[in-house]
């Protein structure tokens, strides 16, 4: 582990407290590793301030020591941008969990970052609101990290990302001053939007210490409609043609082997008899009767056409829950295998050509690789995964993985599409970066850096190296 | 007008062409001005070039020799964001007026910056889509100027501003090179999104050349209902009463004396005997009698309350469009009386106690000034107006006017709001920026601007001097 002068410990005990700074072995394991593994934790301290004030303090002695600071939150992520394995101070946002200042007419709540997702959903929904980022951390994510990755999730075909719901942001540069944009406002087109660069910056840029949430309508009656279709070109026209008429809070995808083994190994049934090679899984708010006779003439005239084999709809709130635990459930279904997992992106349109080439060059070089396809085709952001064949060393499995990756983000590069649709690139796609960014896009971010981070201590080497 | 080296213009017809370089007086008196008036143009040539690379070879040039540059789109903006009144070089994007790449699936088109509003807005209907960003100008105004300045309109409280629908967009930087940013993609988490910081940029970051525009569902049987409510506290009750339980797409507000105003002066009818101190106008999707049937209990309840005294529902689309006409002619309407204009915003919430402040240091100080307030209340987006006294002259009313801004901002200020809501802040209220930005905010601006425009050639003195 990494050491500190004892002097700037006391330093920093000064600031947030002496049992606020952590430097024993499993506290710097905790929180010096998010969900990707991999890395190896090696922060010096861990620290856990109480208030915005005492994070300025902490950035401040940081910036004049030249001690570099990685932001934590849930560390829920999986491109290891909250990873600290070189010394770095772990600035934890845990305690700055306060939700205040909730306004029904402007439908908006100050967070503290140390949040969780979860607690600003159940706070929307005493408030009779709704909070509709949504994804499978939202039980240990916190919203500075959400903000931080620009967090996307299952319903961004109608709510968009995490970016669409900060009305305002506190930010820590850093030098350790404090950046108070957009106040709560919906329009302000006084000078740059200061806000958008921060969010999604992995905290390169400096912590984000606070945001105003924008809330919603509670949606009425959510349906699910779960539908099978021979081909994924298909499963592009049911969604072009429910797009046309409907507004679609999720269009989700999976293949015949994601369900075949969610079935297999979790308390669910088929959705129906019929085996198509994909599914779409639709959800739409259903206020009336009219909604649902709509979506039924759709979801006919997709058979007529060809593009659907067989569908089943919610008819409950239990079954509709059902219904998605066949999409939500096939990442934890396939845990055991150890899986390669990519998440990538193209435009909508070109997803059924990009996956032919994905599964090509896999199949071609490795065809004893078992692809598990997975995601929100409505956003064209698909989840690869590939499962480690039995009695493939693990070492060698990820070696070869490795090789995989390259293929893809040559791929992705050629669609024009992004090597990390919604995880952030943090440590592990760093070195793939230029397969979605220009050498000039790369040289004004670090520009921007340098403007806003001078002596280089927020996160570095995360995103690309300054 | 400002003189340029021959030796350059030859350079600069070499590259658009001979005919494309105009240096004739109508011309730079044309081209050298936007709606907002007050300056006296005097660009030093007006260049029209062909396609990006011809902007490219321009900008390259321009840098090299120093030369400044003022992007020009429709030139409707309102705070003087495209006036060439320093001999500048006016490069206007008129030529680049092709709409191409349609995709259905995706939903998007690819938009010369030169594309005017309402050629992308019938070009939408034509594919059974729409383009929900809409205002007076929509006719003349360019979708390269109306990201510059992130234009908003009548349906942001639904559809957002301009900055929701570009998905991708293509730059030119200072230096004159491409930045091809995020190329339609629906989901891009891949470091920071440059596209942010170019939209609303009010071309000091670069050239806004092209972009690829989302469209999205039209909108089905649009229904409109104007209510009269006692004040503006009741307003924001019906606001938050309609919002928990329908997904409007307007929500705007004016005030007794701007209807007697429209009454009189257009071929209107009032919406209703009753009269109101103030009037709400709410536009939402009547796709089925029991969304009506929800909006008439909503109005129920609000009658009630007490919160509305009288209202009237649209029937037919011409009466819709009649409603409409109510809030929309307004600005015409008190055109004779060569309004002083301000464009201002707040949280919704705080929206009656900023009103009240305004009117009252405005009565206190001049007590014959009759104030029109119109505006989107459902964003917190409030158009100011004043009307010049008869009898006044109208330097003595600019004068007076000069001291009511100060006392707004200063109010705009105290509520941590904008000084500019959608307009932009351009020439007119750069000197006000810092009533709603922090010196800090300010410098960083400054900083981004040097990592995109080292030269500083950019539409330069726009928001702020360098």
């Amino acid at each position: 582990m990494a050491q500190l002068d004892p002097a700037i410990l006391e330093a920093l005990a000064a600031i947030v407290g002496e049992t606020r700074v952590l430097t024993d072995e499993s506290s710097c394991e905790q929180y010096g590793l998010d969900w990707t593994r991999f890395y190896t934790p090696a922060p010096s301290a861990v620290l856990l301030p109480g208030s915005i004030e005492e994070v300025q303090a902490i950035v401040r002695l940081a910036a004049d020591q030249n001690l570099a600071i990685v932001p934590s939150g849930g560390r829920t992520g999986l491109s290891a941008g909250a990873v600290a394995a070189n010394g770095e101070l772990v600035l934890a946002l845990d305690r700055l969990n306060t939700l205040s200042d909730f306004n029904l007419v402007d439908r908006t709540v100050r967070c503290g970052a140390g949040v969780i997702t979860e607690q600003l959903q159940q706070f929307a929904e005493e408030q009779g609101l709704y909070y509709p980022v949504d994804f499978a951390s939202a039980g240990s994510s916190q919203i500075g990290g959400n903000i931080s990755t620009n967090a996307g999730g299952i319903k961004v075909i109608k709510h968009g990302m995490t970016r669409d719901w900060v009305a305002g942001l506190k930010l820590v540069t850093g030098t350790g001053e404090l950046l108070d944009l957009n106040r709560g406002l919906m329009k302000n087109n006084a000078g740059y939007d200061l806000r958008q660069l921060a969010i999604g910056a992995e905290g390169t840029l400096g912590v984000v210490v606070e945001a105003t949430m924008s809330l919603t309508r509670t949606p009425e009656n959510l349906a699910v409609l779960v539908l099978g279709a021979p081909d994924m070109q298909a499963i592009m026209h049911v969604l072009t043609a429910f797009q046309a008429e409907i507004e679609l809070s999720a269009f989700e995808f999976f293949s015949e082997i994601a369900l075949e083994k969610v079935v297999a190994h979790q308390d669910l049934q088929r959705p129906f008899e019929t085996v198509c090679d994909y599914y779409a899984l639709i959800e739409f708010e259903q206020p009336n009767d009219a909604a649902m006779e709509k979506a039924m003439a759709l979801f006919e005239h997709c058979v007529e056409q060809g593009w659907v084999y067989d569908g089943t709809v919610s008819q409950s709130l239990s079954q509709a829950q059902n219904l998605w635990r066949l999409r939500e459930d096939i990442s934890e279904t396939i845990t055991p295998w150890t899986p390669y997992k990519n998440d990538i992106s193209t435009v909508i349109s070109r997803v059924p050509e990009f996956l032919a080439e994905v599964e090509a060059v896999v199949n071609q070089n490795y065809p004893d690789f078992e692809i598990v396809w997975f995601g929100h085709i409505g956003d064209g952001n698909v989840h690869l995964n590939i499962l480690k064949p039995e009695g493939l060393p693990i070492d060698e499995f990820k070696a070869q993985c490795g090789e995989v990756s390259t293929w893809v983000f040559e791929i992705v590069q050629r669609y024009g599409g992004s090597v990390s649709a919604e995880h952030g690139v943090g440590l592990l796609k760093k070195e793939y970066l230029e397969y979605s960014r220009s050498a000039l896009e790369i040289e004004i971010m670090k520009g921007i850096k340098q403007v806003f981070d001078p002596k280089g201590i927020m996160n570095p080497g995360k995103i690309f190296d300054a």
